[in-house]
């Protein structure tokens, strides 16, 4: 998505230099695709998996950074464990849970927050993503997968609930080809509702925005 | 999905007694879920992950199976290596390796296949599922996730391509119903892909129909 694929992690004194995505340098990423000799390649890992989810905070020469994003897979696995743990000492702002809008994803985000509780990582608030679909031809939109679904699993957890990201082709094409959303893509159907539960979180954080 | 929540799974002398979800007993289930206290307990297990995997194959009293179908989230993690290594001795079939239409998700799918023959675990095959959208109110199709990324994979790695299923909210429906999408969705359109999908499986195991 970032067109970073390929590129190489050097070592410095301070550590591993993240591969940096634009010109200016504002946007640092560290990944296991980094570490493969092949981009298909299965990270067939046994064991020391915790080690690098550490190193990944401990030993990559961030440098000053204003937010540091763990994207996660679903689930509550050992490797979320160890990203909770890596961080704790750097007191995390919290968790940005993510749900589709059907009631078998929100079953496992449930999940999910049961294991933010139980670590003690804060919840930012919930994300309801692929939530409904307009037709670009007929302008009727559909709720391919069910709806509301994020809303009421905030409400029951008693946690905020940031916004609704419907399905837009117009994301997906910006992803694929690895182009700027925010630049070019102003005007589709996702970007309202991306650019809302940004804000959010900018204004849960009002102590770096000082 | 299968309306099973809550069920209690028993022992008896041969075993854990799976779950019964059908009056006919032709489906039996399990589940992590059905050993939790509570459905929104997290599943924080630490370590022995990989003994109650092999468990799910040796100590549950399955009988007299046709198919035993692993469902597993996608990744290449050491639960996979788990369930490869538990199912060796009954020579699986194979592996229903299973992608959305896009780029991103295509490079997911392209380790797990990697995975696959790192572990000698056969393909059966690629399915290539969300793949456009049919809108129910003008019948335009949008394809919402690009397009034609599983054929292309199957290509690439030499394995057979076993059809595209649709985003169709009446799956969707069936799903969080918990109805019988077979009986009651015959003219939805994801119906002809899956009946199309599920034959190939059925042709790939011949020994099975005798």
């Amino acid at each position: 998505m970032l067109q970073a694929q390929g590129r190489a992690v050097h070592q410095c004194d301070s550590g591993w230099v993240p591969v940096f995505v634009d010109q200016e340098q504002s946007i640092s990423l560290m990944s296991v695709g980094f570490l493969l000799e092949r981009p298909d390649e299965a990270v067939v890992w046994r064991g020391p998996k915790k080690t690098l989810i550490k190193q990944f905070v401990s030993d990559v020469a961030w440098g000053e950074l204003d937010y540091l994003v763990v994207d996660t897979p679903p689930g509550t696995s050992d490797e979320h464990m160890a990203a909770v743990e890596a961080l704790r000492p750097y007191r995390p702002l919290g968790a940005l849970v993510v749900t589709t809008p059907q009631a078998v994803s929100v079953g496992d985000v449930r999940r999910e927050l049961t294991f933010c509780r139980k670590t003690g990582l804060q919840v930012m608030g919930v994300v309801e993503n692929m939530s409904g679909f307009a037709c670009p031809h007929c302008a009727e939109c559909t709720n391919i997968f069910s709806r509301g679904g994020g809303e009421e699993l905030a409400r029951l957890a008693g946690v905020p609930f940031l916004g609704s990201v419907p399905l837009d082709p117009e994301l997906s094409r910006s992803l694929e080809e690895g182009r700027d959303f925010i630049q070019e893509f102003p005007k589709s159907p996702a970007f309202p509702a991306l650019a809302s539960i940004a804000r959010e979180v900018l204004n849960a954080t009002p102590a770096l925005l000082c």
